[in-house]
């Protein structure tokens, strides 16, 4: 059921770095990607795949975490994604990509959940020096960053309290909470 | 397998327009919308839903349909969507939606796919008509229209030719020809 694959497609951003991601995982995700909905069918996106220790670590701190938790930077050594998927807009096809890559991430985030992974789509990263260490030519806008991994924490939808905060938050035993809406609020 | 679903995931332009659409199965997609990733959070998305064919008449004609499609002007009465939901950005909550309404869609696609329907994605909309005709206030910014119902066409996915178009195109027993880029290409 594509409910429960939804409901089980959380954005985690604390996982076992030792379960390894490989190149043939990652290509099996963008080729969701690839038969998904794109705008005018122009399919302007284009991909870099990382899942080498090595390629990760200049990733990583690229990465802006969690807005909403303001003592904590980020995941620790150990605790880190697997593998990113770096999504591109290529200018040479088009200017404007639409939600092409909102589509593709939710694509590709519920082909890792079946597949014993998780999550996290990353908007806030440091495009510049991104582009510098990966050596990203010009012609490539940096859309969005996918990170990767075999997720360790709890996640739970809460509904939206009286105080009408949807910030995220974490209890004492590292839960992590997430309010939503109730679903009648979001039908006029 | 999440993979069959995305496959059978086609953009559907034709449908049997007495296979009806009930309001139940619309609050079950916009609940699966409900459950997938927003930007920072903020769920700033609102939906209209349509299912009746008094409604569903006015929305029709604010829809631009297929643009590669020259000699085609969107699908004969009979042929027509049974059901609509239009996705709004609720200003209230945030000035920009980021890629939201794109994993909004995806997500209640392949929820529609799943009970048997299918669907198309609008961007091209005649905002200004459909506000008026449906009264939505200016609070709201009309983002996407999803069309639904359960679809008579087929839709053929093909690589792309060696002239390298990605324009859609109709063979003359009415198959609906989709272009896609090949894997290797995607990724950098």
């Amino acid at each position: 059921m594509i409910r429960d694959l939804i409901l089980k497609n959380r954005s985690y951003r604390r996982f076992d770095e030792s379960a390894v991601m490989d190149e043939s995982t990652l290509r099996d995700l963008v080729d969701l990607a690839r038969h998904s909905p794109s705008g005018a069918n122009l399919q302007g996106l284009k991909f870099i795949l990382s899942w080498t220790p090595q390629k990760n670590a200049i990733i990583f701190p690229c990465l802006r975490w969690a807005g909403y938790l303001k003592d904590w930077g980020g995941p620790e050594a150990g605790e880190r994604p697997a593998g990113y998927i770096i999504l591109l807009g290529d200018t040479d096809i088009s200017k404007n990509f639409g939600v092409d890559h909102g589509i593709a991430c939710q694509s590709m985030l519920l082909g890792a959940v079946e597949k014993g992974f998780g999550g996290c789509i990353f908007g806030s990263v440091r495009r510049d020096e991104l582009r510098k260490q990966l050596d990203i030519p010009e012609q490539y806008e940096i859309l969005l960053v996918l990170a990767l991994g075999k997720p360790v924490e709890q996640v739970m939808v809460d509904e939206v309290g009286a105080d009408g905060s949807i910030k995220y938050w974490r209890d004492e035993q590292a839960v992590h909470h997430v309010p939503k809406r109730a679903l009648d609020d979001l039908i006029l």
